[in-house]
């Protein structure tokens, strides 16, 4: 049953259920489920669940049975393959009241398709071997709309046997098949038809780093004072995050509110001045790529507890040649001395986790590569290595440029990856606050 | 209601709901599923079932409903923040049926933890702001169990108003406050009523690095012809799963199924032989440090493409400077003169993505970082950049060690960031096949 009678005046609900027990575990993350709700967020359609099930009959039917109930649009997200593990089709089916056929001509197409990935690889897979998992996947339920494989598993779109209903939209897990994938399924008329009630839900994203969630928490209940209505009431869905030393003030709006969040955002500029870094859903890193490339300038590295963290980062964007020269991997203090010029003697003094030896990997790496910048990272990253004078968390961080060098010390908490990862983003904050300067 | 008496032969259900926008859309990956998933396990506790919903009072407030009814045991984890969309200890109570009231001697144990953190951060937050967080935090359903805060949030454990039934433990969102606190829930009584049902649930993981996935279906379909019953029928749950190039193979069974397990690992290894990398869940992570801990050996690496991620994951392990002596992040062609000593000639006749710079980088790193084996990463990660002659994905990995070099050829599909995981995987695969020869 769709939801159209019972709220006729929101935007249409969809639900994602991503299978496979290998995500349930988190042995895979599941990457489907957000490119879906922001995908679909974009079309005007709302996203407020999503379900993960491990490869069990009975539990992804249960799942697809209450969400079906309360839900315009459902995607599944694998179990398409040629194991007998995968069952997404036959359950959908069934919950849906269709029974499954063989495609005769699919089968064809999948066959074409397995050939040519095993001919590319090199394989010599049996042909018998594979037509196991082809005539598998050519099974189809009767009715249903076949969305085109992009790998070797076609998606398919099942509406209810009955008649009206929500359709249920079938699609392969590994995210390079689903994404294509479901751009074919936004054409189809059974999913149009929903996508066509969608109203436009705006986003907005301001980043802050600094202060402390408290602080944020008291300027939304004085915003609220101030308008004399609550947020929620001028239209604001405002989530709050703080992840990493970063908050983020993220905000759903229908376009009539904007006003409302115009406010929003003044306020937290007016109230954190430059501890907003971006309010234009900019990330440290974007904020970051886009001051080197209109300054022209580049930046090296010379990693020790981070270890390339800091260097891959920069390297995730595309077009980061621009700016990113090279680095310096100085795990071992051999590694500081030969690669990045570290004193020994300096090494002999204050220890390889002082700041004076970040300061040295900083110049060095700037020197050695020829970059406009460079940064130096020594800390403690745990869980052994920590002594009561330089504790597990400890870590310098020093970024040497043309105007001198800037070095900043953190004390972190959490695990080793926690403050790896924390120290590779107080490294771009560092970067980035030289570059507004 | 309770599972106990439809299923009185099966292990307790349990199910996790983590709430958040943030981990809804992605910006945040929950980690918490997985870890109380993984704990629940060897608790002899299945959980079936994650749900991830947003900060909305009416979803969560379903969603709790749904699970409740089919599960022996409900988790939740995160909405126990300051700010107003921190919404789950006021849904949990109205879903269980339960008032929320005001704890005095809870807010002044909260009052003196947020005292403590402001303090260690030095924060200059005014005392009324914090005071209507704390206040918030302190409110618990009349008849729930506290679990005493890690951070400054407490959990609870409420069951429902009407007596009997499924307990719904509150945790906290922060992974570092969580597994602490669910260590205090495992000793809660009302939990431990659950655990006392637990059945063990043995998982064995068996991880191939080569064959295609139809090979593995093939497999298990001869293994189920051979053992004439099906192998869940034999007790065997099988998930199996390709990933970055490895199968993955991961079966959950009764103590009682544990022949039937072992015939299934027999036929793996009887199958695929040396493409068997571990049988008993270890990562090529773990193989790799294993075999260079064990003959006493090191590393370095130069990577372009990869820019520190290689150095990076062998660093991801507490305990790595064992082997780890530093790398070189080459991003640059110069960097690759510079600091791996390629030379220029040999850039300008066959370019920087050819097995000869990828060998040059690799011997370039053992020789300045003084270590028994060099890795050097040279590839097209796109999204620009192809050529005709040497199109995105087209990555050459080359390990340098005392019995010379190993070239490696790939040719990886899909985007930017699954060209470098791949490649990585990769380089580690190359180093484990030198390691075991």
């Amino acid at each position: 049953m769709t939801r159209t009678d019972a709220a006729p005046s929101g935007p249409p609900r969809a639900a994602v259920v991503v299978t496979g027990t290998e995500v349930l575990t988190g042995r895979v993350t599941d990457r489907n489920g957000p490119f879906l709700a922001e995908r679909l967020r974009q079309l005007g359609v709302d996203v407020g669940r999503v379900v993960v099930v491990g490869d069990r009959r009975d539990d992804l039917a249960s799942a697809l049975s209450y969400l079906l109930d309360e839900h315009d649009l459902v995607i599944t997200s694998g179990g398409l393959g040629p194991t007998a593990d995968d069952l997404t089709v036959e359950v959908v089916a069934a919950v849906q009241g269709r029974v499954v056929r063989h495609d005769e001509a699919l089968e064809q197409r999948i066959r074409d398709r397995v050939a040519g990935i095993v001919r590319r690889r090199g394989w010599s897979t049996p042909t018998a071997v594979l037509e196991v998992g082809t005539r598998k996947q050519a099974m189809v339920p009767e009715g249903a709309h076949v969305l085109e494989p992009v790998g070797t598993a076609p998606g398919v779109v099942v509406t209810p046997a009955s008649g009206e209903g929500t359709p249920v939209v079938v699609l392969p897990g590994p995210p390079g098949e689903l994404q294509p994938m479901w751009a074919a399924a936004e054409a189809d008329d059974l999913v149009r038809a929903v996508l066509d009630r969608g109203r436009e839900i705006r986003q907005g994203t301001v980043r802050i780093w600094g202060p402390p969630e408290a602080e944020l928490a008291a300027l939304l209940r004085d915003l609220q004072e101030e308008t004399g209505s609550p947020l929620d009431e001028q239209g604001l869905e405002i989530t709050t995050c703080l992840r990493k030393g970063e908050l983020e003030v993220v905000t759903r709006y229908a376009p009539a509110a904007s006003p409302a969040y115009e406010r929003l955002v003044a306020a937290l500029h007016d109230r954190f001045g430059d501890q907003v870094f971006a309010d234009d859903a900019r990330s440290v890193d974007d904020v970051v790529a886009e001051a080197l490339l209109a300054r022209g300038e580049t930046v090296a590295t010379a990693e020790s507890c981070t270890a390339g963290m800091l260097a891959a980062r920069f390297a995730d964007r595309p077009g980061s040649s621009a700016y990113l020269l090279g680095g310096l991997v100085t795990y071992a203090n051999q590694a500081k001395v030969d690669l990045a010029g570290v004193p020994q003697q300096l090494l002999d003094s204050v220890g390889a986790v002082s700041a004076e030896v970040a300061e040295a990997m900083a110049v060095g790496a700037r020197e050695r590569v020829g970059s406009t910048y460079g940064i130096g990272v020594t800390g403690v990253a745990g869980p052994d290595g920590g002594t009561a004078g330089k504790p597990v968390g400890l870590v310098h961080v020093c970024l040497a440029g043309p105007s001198g060098t800037r070095p900043v010390e953190l004390h972190l908490g959490g695990p080793r990856d926690e403050i790896r990862l924390r120290t590779t983003i107080a490294a771009l904050h560092l970067l980035r606050r030289e570059l507004e300067d």
